[in-house]
């Protein structure tokens, strides 16, 4: 402590944005700095974040383009949805102890000034993580996009990119539950065994493979009927090839172009005759559009995991300064299921 | 006529594929030859062809690759969708005089064996030829195009791709009629000026313009909410960026890659990661996956045709020879109007 602070003062370790990242994201796009908590005002809350939630979505808010909502600028705390506890409150929606989930960025304390949506989490759902995962913005993209946008039927086939991430494994698992067969397309040959074991995929193709094209074939001799994308790129070019005629394909998410400091330069075939020739439809969405659907979601979400072992692996680094790790592990695909940042000693007052 | 030949024996003239096009399809890649009509057997009917239809969908037959129907083989009559009256009849479900529309190919004899759908026209609807236009394929293909794929509400704004062709022309109208505001993109200030005064688009932006961006921009500065695209290609790159949320893009045509000898060679901005952002719905249908709702459809077309002034302007062309130079005036744009080769000296018994 310095010489004449207050004993009772909490410190904040914050993950900032050091600069855009010049290719792949690296550790060193970004820094850390420590400030003081302040002390809350009338309006607002108080928040102790206890986990951080690395999603795909980052990559795109580290770019300067537009995107469906603001990205974060050099300077800024790294944006990253949490869960945490209301330690203090002079709001009216927010009482100590409840548990909160959002967008509260990566760091350790969290000012709730209502500027952001927080929503309300029930810690007797699961483990609290769980919010960022299976009953959260994880399950419900698997549930509204692979639902809503890809309307599997039973008996049709199903194809997950990035199928062991957060989104993906659920979709596949919910694909299954749904009574279709499922492709689980991955990075690596661990991955795969994952996806088979873990995820009950009816199989598994390496995107990597030399083989992959013939691998794909076999797994769907009579093509497939919804590709669940996470990556786009040119896996996207290559799955696009055996889509059924009627099939449709859910946009989740771009993980292929997480190099390019501009989506513009994601460059490849157009994708017009194919989609004319097989009646594809093609469809990006986001999670937020069905914010007054979360709550009924959620409580399917629950079910299936109850009654179908519906699950997600999680990957868990402790400590705010290995959030950038994290994300670099995730954007890399190096984490093996949910990756998850568990914040430890959150800056208590100590004295 | 040949010595020792019957002197009523007819004579089908027929326009064939000579070899596939290099680039844009010339008048050089086809060939006409002469070929007796045989009697008619049980179980067939004899067809005098009267109307011809260029379409768009011509160009893709005339690829090796994969086609959502089977395409044209060099040595094969050329595909075409016409209209002609029945001759003779040994068929149940034919009889002399009743009117019939289908793919019968480029020639000035049918004979209808039941291999191809073929379908009656009333011809107290209107006159022949419309069976081709507004009251058929590219009726049915505006009319399931833009209501079922595109979804247009009042005062949303909906852009058309060769918005003077055929089907364009008549999307762009209905577009009106259910209260949107339309855009036509167009080829030439010649067919800029017939959007606007003949089918009532309230703005058209000429594609080449080298303001293109701009004028498309003032001409939605809200941004569209529906595409209804015959082009593809670069335009289609372009339009994109003035998509706005939950916009819906109804992948009708490929008219920009008709040079291509394979769609695999149209190369260019993916469109995943706008797809995503601004959760747009881009899909490719046929009209005949509609078949079942064609008179539902025809009957709604000519409602408006009769309330509404719902119209198509005609480019016709004299004579089966003629057949090759409609498609490549189609091909290139050349057309003004519906392109149609209507029927003459239709190899009469010449004794």
């Amino acid at each position: 402590m310095m010489p004449g602070e207050q004993a009772s003062r909490r410190w904040n370790r914050r993950i900032l944005l050091e600069r855009r990242p010049n290719g792949l994201p690296q550790i060193s796009d970004f820094a850390a700095d420590c400030v003081v908590v302040p002390d809350v005002d009338e309006g607002e809350a108080l928040v102790r974040v206890l986990w951080l939630s690395i999603d795909g979505f980052m990559v795109g808010r580290l770019r300067a383009e537009e995107n469906y909502t603001s990205g974060v600028q050099p300077g800024d705390v790294m944006q990253a949805l949490a869960v945490g506890e209301v330690i203090q409150s002079r709001r009216g929606d927010r009482s100590v102890g409840d548990i909160v989930c959002g967008q509260m960025g990566m760091q350790q304390w969290y000012l709730d000034r209502g500027n952001e949506a927080l929503w309300s989490v029930d810690p007797s759902a699961g483990p609290l993580q769980s919010a960022l995962g299976i009953l959260g913005v994880a399950g419900w993209s698997a549930y509204f996009g692979l639902l809503d946008i890809g309307r599997p039927r039973p008996g049709e086939t199903v194809a997950v990119s990035a199928a062991t991430g957060g989104v993906g494994a659920l979709a596949g698992q919910i694909a299954r539950i749904m009574g279709c067969r499922t492709i689980a397309i991955v990075g690596t040959e661990e991955k795969a065994r994952i996806a088979l074991q873990a995820y009950g995929y009816d199989s598994a193709v390496v995107r990597r493979d030399a083989r992959f094209e013939s691998l794909l074939k076999a797994a769907a001799p009579d093509g497939i009927d919804v590709y669940f994308d996470n990556a786009g790129g040119d896996l996207y070019d290559a799955v696009l090839a055996h889509m059924r005629v009627h099939g449709r394909i859910v946009v989740c998410g771009r993980l292929a172009s997480a190099h390019l400091a501009d989506t513009s330069l994601d460059i490849g075939p157009r994708d017009h005759s194919r989609l004319l020739v097989r009646r594809l439809c093609k469809q990006g969405f986001l999670v937020t559009d069905f914010a007054s659907q979360f709550s009924e979601a959620t409580a399917q979400l629950a079910k299936w995991q109850r009654e179908h072992g519906l699950h997600l692996l999680e990957d868990v680094l402790d400590g705010i300064d290995m959030a950038p790790l994290g994300l670099v592990r995730n954007v890399q695909g190096q984490n093996t299921g949910k990756q998850l940042i568990r914040l430890t000693g959150t800056g208590e007052p100590d004295a």
